[in-house]
């Protein structure tokens, strides 16, 4: 992002059972101090999340879609239409597809005096990898479940599961976390000394991503109650933090 | 995103004066009536975000990087270090970098009875093209404004310019928007009609970004109100929709 600032704690985790490995492309090569390879760092800011940009390649140039995907372990997974570009891509080559996943998380505006050290707070996963099409019928089903999971802890329990025709729609790919990097940026703006007199207002707005009161659908019987695992949502939303 | 219904109103553009034209890559292989290529449109939905997913190759590989932007008309600016690898990229190579930037809203979690129709309603920008470096000094800095703006209107005049050392070490690329397409899902889930009575909640539970109270740095005089952009910022928060 875009200031320079450095006085970000040390959050990089050292090789070994706690961490991942870093790669020459992990190591960014400016604010070190931000990255981390620290396996539940990273594990925790993916499952904050539900939505991930997934990159790929086609025809030589950079496609980059939003998408849902699900985390079990060290794996990731991610679904769509069996005709959808990458996923088909995914099946259809050999060794898989190369792509990258990220995930970000927008915590924080950060303002300082001067333009050039504004910036945002943040927790960002990426993932380089290569995505292989899941063949085995059991592995898919729990992906799939997954997925939804990722999305509401608990719901795919409280829904019909997929029947033979939905399965054979929905192409599902999974992609190693292996080689994959934190980076967050926490705490106020970092403006040079001699600006710290000028008349402009410096701190951190808080941005949070919050839920509102289920809607439910127009045919919903009445009688079905709100679940739980929704009031716990809205109830849970992570507050505003700096 | 994950389910196959197609009862979203058309929201395809004609082109034309008022729309960008489709392309191979921005014309969805499913899906088709969430397309939009409505200029409007497309300006609507970057202009409520000020965080994208910029996709570039690197050695064969895709990345996905989180990064700040700024608009202004059809062109689209990003900055970061001198060194970091995207703006170094675009800088050395000559005819610039195949770029993909992506901007995503959540606006609602939809659950359907079936585990297959869940979905999330959303608003995206793809944008496809090739990222030049900005060397007019003028252009830069009229670029740098516009990034800081996009974060929180009205910012840029009430800092400190970047001075003659800062705008050297910030590279500036621009993206044309040219090869774009929004997309869009709104409404509730889509059961499929047997699904109707099964005894799951169905709806979409509204998702928003909000911000808290503006967090004044340690060092910040107190006398130093919270500037009206930034209470209109908290105000102005866009309310949960489905």
């Amino acid at each position: 992002m875009p200031d320079t600032d450095t006085d970000t704690p040390d959050r990089t985790g050292l090789p070994g059972a706690t961490a991942y490995e870093p790669t020459e492309r992990t190591v960014p090569t400016r604010a070190r101090e931000r990255a981390s390879y620290d396996r539940e760092t990273v594990h925790g800011i993916l499952d904050a999340a539900y939505l991930c940009h997934l990159g790929f390649v086609r025809d030589g140039a950079p496609v980059v879609l939003p998408t849902l995907f699900g985390r079990i372990g060290d794996r990731l997974y991610v679904h769509g239409s069996t005709g959808s570009r990458p996923l088909r891509t995914a099946g259809a080559t050999d060794p898989g597809l190369a792509v990258c996943l990220t995930v970000t998380h927008v915590d924080g505006l950060v303002l300082a005096r001067s333009a050039f050290h504004h910036s945002i707070n943040y927790r960002s996963v990426v993932v380089h990898g290569t995505a292989r099409a899941v063949t085995d019928p059991q592995e898919r089903r729990v992906a799939l479940d997954a997925i939804v999971d990722q999305v509401v802890a608990g719901r795919s329990a409280d829904s019909r599961p997929a029947d033979a025709k939905e399965l054979a729609a929905t192409a599902v790919i999974r992609l190693d976390l292996d080689e994959v990097s934190a980076k967050i940026r926490t705490g106020g703006p970092n403006d040079d000394p001699e600006d710290l007199a000028l008349p402009h207002w410096a701190g951190v707005v808080p941005v949070a991503r919050t839920y509102g009161a289920p809607l439910p659908s127009e045919d919903l019987d009445p009688a079905v109650p709100v679940p739980e695992y929704l009031t716990a949502l809205r109830d849970g939303a992570a507050p505003a933090a700096p």
